[in-house]
């Protein structure tokens, strides 16, 4: 990589190092209809990888995947009545099928709540089909007008819960359940650690009773909202008519739950590890998680190179490590080097002549530059070499996130300390604002409230923006 | 069950037997816009099944997972002549998006040819970039007249593999590659005896030059086209203006395929093993290989079979067999060994009082119905036993289905034994039509070219409709 192909630095403009980073690590590119996305495939492996993470916890907990139609009937959206506010603005609407103009339009689904609603309405008769745990990965639509690759675009991928229960009882702790899902994928899988609470009223989801969410703090102190659960109440059970037959033989309404996490969450991972050289992935997500440099510069050592590095490939494989032989002849190992650093690889076996007569090899790690992250390992003991130093990886990016997260999460008693706080962190505030309040915050400080984190001091305080009594705290912060 | 709730039967009405059959064993559902479809958890567990045999065999031969927009510039559309001509009518169309009318409408992909061929010509410069082998999972829109679940729906889940090569023998080759992984699958996964061919220039893609296919017949003898590999030459390279310096500097259009295989398998997997019960799954795709259905009629003999149920349950599941227990309180044994045979199940363990004592149990199998299909087996042996009967229903489905086939394909050499023969299966004849002739024996016998089977008889013979020498033998069948 030559000077001029430099990646410009996180401190010099953090918001041109994340757009130019996700197009040169070839993670996604821009579509050809504005605002929309291209995941490559280094970037689908990764999301793959989050799915199966994810996915594999939904199932343990008896949820099951299927199928939605995408088109769903324009009138759908205008059942219930908060949530046709919200997403109304945003549809996109399909009025032509087939060269003909349609009775009724279509829109494409920006969330799927109203269907799920119209066909739980169809499917549940007694109490005995109930709960209904239903996931569904897919891709939905949002006519955003800013948008940005992976966090923001007007087509996003990602998975959505929906549930049904008889009780409202069932429904709070599948909310809550599914909200301790996503914390713990994300603190286990993505090493990133997100600060877990409950939504204000203000930035709940349209039509929802309570709103989960877990929130996390990006490289430049800014928010990310990382994955939402909601318990929606009785609201859509009521407009689309979900009832049951109790044991009692009497009609009841059911309990819903919606719960989603996107691809978004790529982004969380970029901007939670990364640094001026590029990616850094967490070892447990990372599509290639040892790449294998063959170095040699005259011909008599190629084939005992690449001897060297098939035989350690095929161990490392067989040791289920996810690994990759760069042996590209056009470039030199120093290109490599910086090419897998962009690439956010967590770890780099070197194999050159020197080393292959010692028995040894080189052993990098992504997440210490230069010497200090760089160990020489006997062949033999390879494997476990690389499995223990993913591993320590893996925690090492958490610890590092943590102490980062924690060093810019201010506690202010007052607007002029928030504001200043706001400017490069998180604000931990007692609150006891109205929803005018909060507006007047959001308008004149950027700031909003991310959470009420479920770790709550004990005690009251005093609202840092009113002076009331406050008995709870907030996490405010600017939001991407 | 009781006699009212009683499928049709096959030889009574087919169609009503599929159509039923389909929401009875809740595969699928009708969605509220017409013509789409709710895949439910079970048919979507099916889904996930094929989609992991195929995956793993499509990056076996080095392709790649990545995601496209759904949304595709209409203009786009018109840049393959014949593929705008092929697609045109059956477009969904927004001209709306974020309450505003669009400046130019976009169509929902009906297939990504032309987005892929926009995107490629970015990607490619020179011969170091190829090939390029990317395979998208996702959900395509066609608006179509006449529908039928999983067969014919506007949205439809497939996989759609592209890849762009510097070579037309390349692409050939990737052509033939990947139509040899589709018989592969159908014949070891689905046992689905597929037979592969070349398709007629009538009934190719839109925009290709040669289409590879594989043909299945189904339970009434109709053809079910199951999946489609295209050789699309250089016509989409030139449309799009994909172009790469070979190693001489010079610019060069590449040679591009696509391949696709739906979840209209699904069909042919219900209409090739399905029966007058039911469902019958294959064990390799079967959501769940095995059920266990405990006995018992007195409160003392409840703890003693759920005891023996429960280790049973482990012993299966540690041994990687996919399997439930149904301990539904409020249905008798009668009705779930109906229910699970409408659904398919390949083998079901009944375990009762008298069982638990001799430390046998009852082992039936779907593919053999009544006392011929059940065995008793002692509970240490039956780990190995369940093994042992999947490889084999396995194996009798397939053998079942392909002298089925064989019984029900005719060789015929006039075009009156052809009329008879299309009536109830496959005709096989050796054929010299032109594109009109081909049209004409639609029109009038309603039967197509499925395909030029790559299995051809050697040497000539005299073509059945025109009495023409003929060099390549056809099969024609009645369609899905």
């Amino acid at each position: 990589m030559s000077e001029k192909d430099k990646l410009v630095s996180q401190s010099e403009n953090f918001n041109e190092w994340y757009n130019s980073l996700v197009l040169r690590a070839d993670l996604a590119d821009y579509g050809p209809a504005r605002g929309t996305m291209i995941v490559k495939p280094y970037g689908w492996a990764l999301w793959e990888n989050l799915q199966q993470a994810l996915d594999r916890r939904f199932k343990a907990t008896g949820v099951q995947n299927a199928g939605f139609p995408m088109f769903i009937p324009m009138s759908f959206l205008q059942k219930e009545a908060k949530h046709v506010e919200g997403f109304a603005p945003e549809l996109a609407v399909v009025t032509h099928g087939g060269g003909e103009a349609l009775a009724e339009p279509l829109v494409v689904r920006p969330t799927s709540e109203t269907i799920i609603g119209h066909t739980y309405a169809n499917w549940v008769q007694s109490y005995r089909d109930l709960p209904i745990l239903i996931n569904l990965w897919n891709s939905v639509v949002r006519w955003e007008k800013r948008t940005k690759l992976f966090l923001r675009t007007l087509e996003f991928y990602w998975q959505e819960g929906h549930t049904a229960h008889a009780t409202a009882a069932e429904a709070a702790e599948r909310t809550q359940m599914m909200l301790d899902v996503y914390a713990d994928f994300a603190l286990n899988e993505a090493a990133v650690p997100v600060i877990p609470g409950e939504k204000s009223e203000m930035e709940r989801f349209a039509g929802a009773d309570q709103t989960l969410t877990i929130e996390a703090m990006m490289g430049d102190g800014k928010a990310l909202q990382s994955g939402t659960s909601h318990n929606l109440g009785q609201n859509f059970a009521k407009a689309f008519d979900i009832t049951y037959l109790d044991r009692n033989n009497e009609i009841q309404h059911c309990w819903t739950t919606s719960w989603g996490l996107s691809a978004r969450f790529i982004g969380a991972i970029i901007m939670t590890h990364g640094d001026d050289h590029g990616l850094v992935l967490p070892p447990r997500l990372a599509p290639i998680q040892t790449v294998i440099i063959p170095i040699y510069r005259k011909d008599k050592d190629k084939n005992m190179v690449l001897e060297a590095v098939e035989r350690i490939n095929q161990e490392l494989i067989a040791a289920g490590i996810r690994v990759k032989v760069d042996d590209r002849e056009n470039l030199t190992p120093g290109y490599k080097y910086n090419d897998w650093e962009l690439r956010g690889v967590p770890t780099r076996v070197e194999v050159g002549p020197r080393d292959v007569a010692k028995n040894s090899v080189a052993l990098a790690r992504r997440d210490i530059s230069g010497r200090d992250g760089k160990q020489f390992v006997s062949q033999d003991g390879l494997v476990q070499a690389v499995q223990e130093l993913l591993v320590e990886i893996q925690q090492n990016l958490l610890d590092k996130a943590t102490k980062f997260r924690d060093e810019n999460t201010f506690d202010v008693d007052n607007y002029d300390d928030f504001k200043t706080a706001v400017k490069t962190g998180f604000a931990r505030v007692w609150w006891d604002g109205t929803n005018a309040e909060e507006t007047q915050v959001k308008e004149d400080a950027k700031a909003t409230i991310r959470c009420f984190p479920f770790e709550q001091p004990e005690g009251t305080g005093t609202c840092f923006f009113t002076g009331r009594p406050a008995n709870k705290v907030a996490i405010f912060g600017r939001a991407y």
